[in-house]
């Protein structure tokens, strides 16, 4: 064992371990859950280091032996190897002191080991020009920027699914429902292209999200005063970043309110939230259309994923769907997390960063793999009951509804009463009471008119007259 | 009494009123709050029906007379004659039918009123090429994009208050913290720079969201299809509907999504919660910086509103920003019932708009009021106690930060512990203990190294040695 | 006008006005809606300073003159005279003092009005003996207990007509359905009774928040100290109160708790939640029964209670059901406001009571009122479609899971997914394929056996041999 | 490999594998996350699965070599073996089929691997007289109770901790804060017996919570007919149950009613919340009051637990109220959650139940963590620095409150306005200006009437006259 000392006292430490002191006590002090540090965070804390090390270097506040140990050591975490040296628990106190601390020593640690001979200080050299209040907050952006690309993929996946649906299901006329109750027909090509559009807008915000990410407080150091760090470090420092993590970050303007405002992260969260939102609602309107087999709507066949009850034979359930409302419930939960954790911020940080990035990887995590299950266990099988569709068409009654503009919204009301309460069809309807010319009626009934395509002329309007 | 029917049945309404049967039941039916709708929700239903009248005029399905009958009913109501006819609740079901039903009937009774001799349907005329489906979503965005300039207006208040306080506090130099700890030192000028960079960001999210918001379903008719609508009237009426309310909307190219789906007001709602969760930690810092007055941190002095007890004499407390922080709170409550209602949509249809508007349109009022009170009630007002902030600064041992590039964070760390220990200051400490030559002392103990302006040399870096 | 002063200055008053310069400055700061307390509240307030000044007059420490001209100033307000004068907004920061320096404004200067010669200071005689800080907690917890009766009884009045449809639908045999998916049968009976139990259970749960309101801080004055509080007031303010409200309040054993910590408002608000819950759930469940009329499921239906569309002609929507989804999701982000200002108190006090009173009077109002409308207006007049459920009965392949224990789960499973290959009954495949005595058949796939009243054997079971 | 079929097809399954083709599915269905299954939900469903072999056993159903093999695979389940055989992911849909048929499976691979020649089936045996529709919530509020008993322990343990911090600092007179503003004493004693009282009353709703949990729906079988299950099942199950887990569940009296509604999980997610906001509100208090520890209030010390900076050497940070803050915000997020899942629930099932179980387990987990750790490593160190405390009262001029009933609330006023002005004590201004005799003044300004323990007389009172 060796000794380690801080400002609370001494500790003995596993000769083998990479981190230190302050690791452990972070083990000690926060033992709320089991799960780590999220490895996205801990790879661009190091990516961090690597760039401070380059540009000390330069900057000459750290000498050449000692920065190229620290990029070495950089390099051998950077490839995933002591992945088990990163102790620190995801939930934290210390605004994320636990986490830049268990890297810094990690990375002493190891730079010693392999540069027999050189001293690395976790403090003065490790972390030289920075602070935790700049580089937590900026690898939590940049973890959360490294989860998007797979995200967006998923949306993308899951518009491809949507349109391929739509296509082919662009003949299928089916009855439009408003508040569960029958409306005018549509066809289930548009009903496909209306996911597709809403999840075009997601997709958007999504790549919109980006650059309110971007914007990073590197350079900051403790309160963004930059105290400690050279002008020289502030400068290059971002770029520097970049080129190791070919992410796009830029130094924020104003570095003070950039270190302790979160509302960057309460945006990209809600952002998450809307896409929860629609895909919940997805969700619930494939389950209510694939309802059945036979005592439901039955108009859409899920593909059956997996068998659905441990006592009912051959019942099978929308368990990707079901799934993908769990997620979404998840992702919202999560919202109301990190609005109260950046609510929570005092003065010149917000303590509760650690939280918020949890939830806010969660989130990311949860959505891109709900996503694309959903793209590729559902959507893209989803099949139609054509007959059924155009069966419910031929006998609702508010078809009816295009007679409107001719019999004038009163008679019509009276003509789909009748045609509900004897169970007879409009049509049949109009033809024996002899209300309206056979070819009109015709006309109006027919596909093209009662899904909008053909439209309503003026000669014939009652208001026109 | 006049007797009025619909598919439910008869009933007799008063003679006098210009509402009609849907209205009536719709006051019977949702008698949950005496709050009616928003009149800004009123007034841009009311427009729309003036377009719509003029459109369909042009596309010759709405007879002359008619069409100026409607008109002018329309007319007299944009002055604001006539707003007790407006009975249908802020609470209501039906997905907004009743909302628009209630202007339906109203302009048509209205209309035939000033016109006697003109018959106009509350359907077939008023209402002719719509439906709630599409009217009541459009005018919802437009109450809420009419409600927009004054809330930016009051955002930008705020602004120039804060960047005038960070002007005159340019020079005030205060103890920084973090985790509500004693922190490296800033200036108030840079505190207040800060909030100012905050609230800069909200502006840009809210104008940036206005264009979320202009992008309106009107012409969809029932669920999207347009059925019922001539191709005239769908081409016109959006642009029609601009040239009376002044707003620059566009008709969306998926109408059938732009029915269905209300992710734009999860999003806008996600913006106002944003600026509330600011408005709330910028509330929470003055609140405690302006603590005390004698035993608090009191280095603040917000402007005094009124006594703050009824048993303590003389007690003033920071009424204003704790009004702030309640309106924070009810539209962080609102944005949960948004997005809840959002999620409920089902299938053509969101059937829970109309508490959607209610709550969006009350964060919208809620924020402006709020952040205008705040602006002229306090911001502006506020007062700097300098001698404290210096006092406090000159026996801060966390100054010594700026000591360990030069010195070691290990050496550091023991003098900020004998520092405190010892309640002697970290300069006499150093240059009694002859730590450091007095020069040295002097630049980095500086006010401009202590905030960060004067930048640490690499000549003297520990690590760079 | 007259002129009054506070610690702030002096302000003019129109000479007729009660209320006085607290009440306008409270009017002034917080121009933030046009809401103004509630009724329930300001009464409370008012019971509460006539107790004190019952209470004061037996202590010694209030002449009688002064106590009994404010007693009878408190009387007329009593009976809802000058409700006007109560200008404080519902939202207004300064923890409640604005309230009540309003209520002892009024009194004070009523009292001066009815008694010409005394003379009665808001805070010295009105306000004796007590505190914002216990007065207002105390009115809160009043207001709240006070809406209480009526909730219940809606809830009652919700349990009697679930109760009266399960008896009546108490034969009436239909499919389940699980995760929207048919399952075994079950009958509109024990459909109903289950929502009776479950709102039975709400119904005990608001029963039971009752002990948890009637704690309260009054005699706590000042932070819960009871400073300037007679011990004679402090132990006989709280039976005055009683007795003139009729409530059943106790006194907190520990003052500075209740006077500091809000879990009862989360408590009772979360209360609310899960009523709002229940609500949604058995709301949307009517929705979704009664979809249709004739491409949904259809097997209810619900009192038609206006028209449904403005477009489309004798459409009738679930339009009580709808308005109770939406005060549902206000109830629940009512109660995240309540969460979010409970938790931002601090110290010794909770600056945002108002708020929270707010929201959860308004939470009770609202869920009263669409409770009974949707006990009256909706479920009272539920009718089922009892054709349409037998034939889904008889044509639902899953109630073969009652062959399952007889042929065991893998053979079950094959002739469901036969039977609803095949379009066929279970009964008419097992009969032709002679997998089972016909006698056994009749008696399994009996409405008896369905619903499981009647139970499997041990001797035929496929695991017992 | 083996082979297993199910109604959806067939899957080669590793020989060595104690799950089954159910299990496997769940698997690759449900990639949202890697983790598992709560142990204590698998646990509780082996305990169901033993009781039911048991249960069946006696009533014939099942056979005595079956029913032994089934629990002697249990036990061996119950002592923890083969825990990865357990691979449905806790984040599932299919309303927990995926963890019932994965208890089912391993349970009859297990049972045949220990008794080779009999045959037993993961449906008609071990899940006979089930359904996933009452094991898995049933399983889920026994995971639920079982966290119970250490998160009320570790409350008990924080209330310890308080209490003797209550008794240590009675006699520490302080000054006493509303709205952050400096109010009429108080003492710590005082302070730390209101978060014991506060605490109490958590301690108590947990216990109370019990109840609500321990009602379950075991007996149920498919959606509460309890079809398929014998009368003797139905009426032993439960008992059997208890006497294996020691628990003390009840069967419900509307199964029905059970199965679908999760009013009881939205109440104890809701009691957690409470906890969540009492602890938020102290954590907040502990770091407000421990702030400095020169610039701030500094009256508390917390236990330093780790350094708190990589760049301010020697800063120490309250990080363990840092970590309850944010455990109290994920408590919060995961209510969010829960509310949602709950309300999603359609007609006879809700499917939304993986997602509460997972969210409530953790947040019960995450509770008892933080609160232990709260009590050991951060109250039951905390220390007060008497002299400061003391100080701050002496100069308070609030403590001219205590004038108030002998002076007036005007008179009061004034003083207080020119103590603090002229920077003089109120006494000495007393005094001075000769307003009151010495030794009232002493007496007022003494502590034990600056704490309310002495009380006013009614003799002085300004208002008595």
């Amino acid at each position: 064992m060796r000794i380690e000392q801080d400002c609370i006292g001494r500790l003995a430490i596993d000769d083998q371990a990479l981190y230190g002191i302050n690791s452990v006590r972070a083990a000690q002090n926060f033992p709320i859950s089991t799960e780590k540090l999220n490895p996205l965070l801990i790879e661009s804390l190091v990516q961090i280091k690597k760039a401070a090390a380059q540009v000390n270097r330069e900057a000459g506040t750290l000498s050449l032996a000692k920065a190229n140990a620290i990029i070495a050591a950089c390099n051998q975490l950077l490839l995933g190897q002591h992945a088990d040296a990163f102790i620190a628990p995801a939930i934290q106190g210390s605004a994320g002191t636990s986490a830049n601390m268990n890297v810094n020593e990690v990375v002493a640690h190891l730079a010693e080991r392999l540069n027999p001979g050189v001293k690395v200080h976790p403090n003065d050299d490790v972390n030289q020009s920075q602070s935790t209040n700049d580089t937590f907050p900026t690898a939590g952006k940049m973890a959360m920027l490294k989860k998007l690309p797979a995200l967006i993929k998923s949306v993308e996946l899951l518009r491809t699914a949507l349109q391929d649906r739509a296509t082919t299901f662009d003949d299928v006329i089916k009855v439009g429902r408003t508040q569960l109750q029958d409306a005018v027909p549509t066809t289930y090509g548009r009903t496909f292209r209306a996911y597709h559009t809403m999840f075009t807008r997601d997709l958007e915000r999504l790549k919109a999200a980006k650059a309110g990410l971007e914007v990073v407080n590197l350079g900051a150091t403790a309160i963004g005063t930059g105290v400690n760090a050279t002008a020289q470090y502030q400068d290059t420092i971002v770029p520097a970043v970049n080129a190791i993590s070919r992410l796009s970050l830029t130094q924020a303007t104003d570095l003070v309110d950039a270190t302790q405002n979160c509302d960057a992260e309460v945006v990209f969260s809600g952002t998450l939230k809307a896409l929860a939102v629609d895909l919940s609602k997805f969700s619930n309107d494939l389950r209510l259309l694939a309802s059945g087999p036979q005592a439901g709507l039955g108009e859409l066949h899920l593909p059956a994923q997996q068998a659905g009850s441990s006592i009912m034979p051959a019942k099978v359930n929308p368990v990707i769907p079901e799934v993908v409302n769990q997620v979404a419930f998840e992702v919202i939960g999560n919202d109301t997390t990190v609005t109260l954790a950046a609510e929570a911020g005092q003065l010149e940080l917000n303590a509760f960063e650690p939280i918020m990035f949890r939830d806010i990887l969660a989130s990311e995590t949860y959505l891109e793999r709900a996503i694309s299950t959903l793209a590729t266990r559902c959507v893209s099988g989803i099949e139609v009951d054509r007959e059924r569709c155009a069966t419910e068409v031929d006998r609702s009654a508010i078809t009816a509804t295009l007679l409107s503009p001719y019999l004038g919204y009163a008679k019509t009301t009276a003509i789909v009463k009748r045609a509900v309460r004897e169970n007879c069809s409009v049509r049949s309807l109009l033809l024996h009471e002899q209300l309206m010319a056979p070819e009109l009626v015709d006309s109006l009934l027919s596909p093209a008119s009662l899904t909008g395509s053909r439209k309503p002329t003026d000669s014939a309007h009652v208001s026109g007259r």
